[in-house]
């Protein structure tokens, strides 16, 4: 702690992201990404950009990325809010929009970002219990509350909760913003945007990281009512006028467009998770239910920290969480077929 | 008002960008952007990020870039924040270093994104005036305080605080933190990363958007103690893991490493605007003294907003602010040789 310091600087507990290793040759399963490289469109619109008109700052809207957001999920464009990756735009939802008298309320396995925020806009909250079989109870979260936020499907469980029951948690709290973190949703969900127009409550986010194969490149959106968006701009164009920078604009606005690339490698992702799930049951594994581009796996007999040190002294990474009621499971991204064999015979 | 706001979003006064017109032909001088393109070895290091390795997320810590300006400043990596432009760099340095009892300093006549910040983090600040000729007096800032910050050069005037001047600020305030915002000091000022190692309450900014032409990528950067460092690589890290993307690592490192084009761009653009000033001096301006990419000029006869229009209408853009003290004057950036002939012919 220095002097200099803000006081509540000290008493931050940042986020731990997924180790990104600087060796090659790696099996690596830790992170989510998508095993497949992204649109060779985005590619094209990304290379287009590298010109001199680098030396111009971006369009602070990123209009041309709202409105390829906006025709993809037939919305208007005042219903997407966009920023530097979903991280960037969950900081600014939490810090517009859940400040309020009751606490927040948010699974108690779910992504761990979302208390580092609450730390950062010293936002008090309240985790809520999964299920034993380690799903969200839409009924749980209807008392008084600050907010909601879920991932769905959840992080790092996998697992989907039905549009119906994301339906009950939104009405149970007229007032107050339910988020639902979508960032998986393309790999088996629904998405609720098919609901915000019926929802003035209703927020919900995306990423290009994962179903769309850039996390390199750093784009996240948000779409809801007019009035929950207005906030968040407010928010952004007091933090940082042009989050997103050119070349992003333009990979990840060519991306949403290109939608055949997109529906065949989520398939792709689909069928291998089913046959890795197949596989792992063969070996001994337990494995919940999943509707995201990863797993979460536990052996009735081994230690899963144990196993996570075997495989990554034999170059295959996956994540393994030190918390409380899932300190036996390991969150295995999917792969590439021959990523996922290589994941079956270390094990 | 939205009841789902948090309650200060409504206050919220955000900063409001220069124009980035969407029409073609236009001689841009409104935004302080570099006319010449970044160094063509930055645009090959970008060309070769547009790969599938687009699917996975860039390193968090941007180590390639923090070295690439370690290197060049001369100092260690942990003395090295970076961020998503200088302005999100400025957003963690209010949050995370500007909240003490006392108010924050800074000039009345300065950064117009400096009080928006004050409003995003709830900073109490005090606005000290620049003398009679525009500048900066030292000796105002010696008083109890939270923070100093101010640009060198000085926006929108462009005068340049001599490094003792900002020596003796610094020294005057051991308690608390002196930011010094030199988004422009390479086309004429002296930087005071020099005095990094002996001050531990001087933070340095910088940017490649200007001297690096670079605005369209989303690069800022701080040098400073280790402990001031901190400070900010932990709210980052409770805010956005990876704010930095896998082509604007690559592209800011490459275009640091090209000094020879860095200093080749610079020299022509001080070059230039000497060339500009003698052209305005001839046709009635005052000039105040600039050590920028661009010059603050106001004529004794003319209403400033009027000449902004009339330039507007023939397709030249400047920046006007309808701002006490300053309501006659224009901001010019300096363009190539042959945007300021336009201007000057214009006018």
């Amino acid at each position: 702690m220095s002097k200099f310091w803000s006081p509540f600087v000290k008493d931050l507990v940042p986020y731990v992201p997924g180790e990104q290793p600087k060796v090659a040759n790696l099996v690596k399963l830790n992170t989510n990404e998508n095993p497949y490289g992204p649109s060779p469109k985005a590619i094209e619109a990304m290379r287009a950009e590298l010109s001199d008109a680098l030396r111009l700052y971006p369009d602070p809207n990123s209009d041309l990325l709202k409105q390829a957001v906006a025709d993809y999920y037939g919305v208007q464009t005042n219903q997407v809010f966009l920023g530097n990756g979903s991280d960037e735009v969950l900081a600014h939802i939490f810090h517009g929009l859940f400040q309020h008298d009751q606490p927040l309320l948010f699974p108690d396995i779910s992504y761990s970002f979302y208390p580092v925020y609450c730390g950062l806009y010293g936002i008090p909250f309240e985790a809520v219990p999964l299920d034993d079989q380690f799903q969200i109870r839409a009924q749980d979260y209807a008392k008084p509350n600050a907010g909601i936020i879920f991932p769905n499907p959840n992080a790092p469980t996998g697992c989907l909760l039905p549009l119906e029951a994301v339906e009950q948690i939104v009405k149970a709290s007229p007032d107050s913003v339910v988020v639902v973190d979508e960032a998986y949703v393309d790999f088996g969900g629904e998405t609720a945007i098919k609901l915000v127009d019926r929802y003035p409550n209703l927020l919900v986010t995306q990423t290009v990281s994962k179903s769309r194969s850039l996390a390199g490149l750093r784009v996240g959106l948000a779409v809801g009512h007019p009035d929950l968006i207005e906030a968040l701009e407010r928010i952004k164009n007091s933090f940082n006028s042009y989050p997103i920078d050119r070349i992003a604009v333009a990979g990840a606005a060519a991306a949403f467009a290109d939608t055949a690339y997109f529906e065949d490698t989520c398939a792709k992702v689909i069928a291998s998770r089913e046959k890795l799930v197949e596989g792992l049951h063969q070996r001994g594994f337990d494995v919940l239910p999943s509707a995201a581009n990863f797993i979460f796996a536990r052996h009735p007999e081994q230690d899963a920290a144990g196993i996570a040190a075997r495989l990554r002294e034999k170059g295959v990474i996956v994540r393994h969480f030190k918390q409380e009621r899932i300190a036996q499971f390991l969150r295995i991204s999917i792969g590439t077929p021959e990523q996922n064999q290589a994941l079956l015979d270390t094990l």
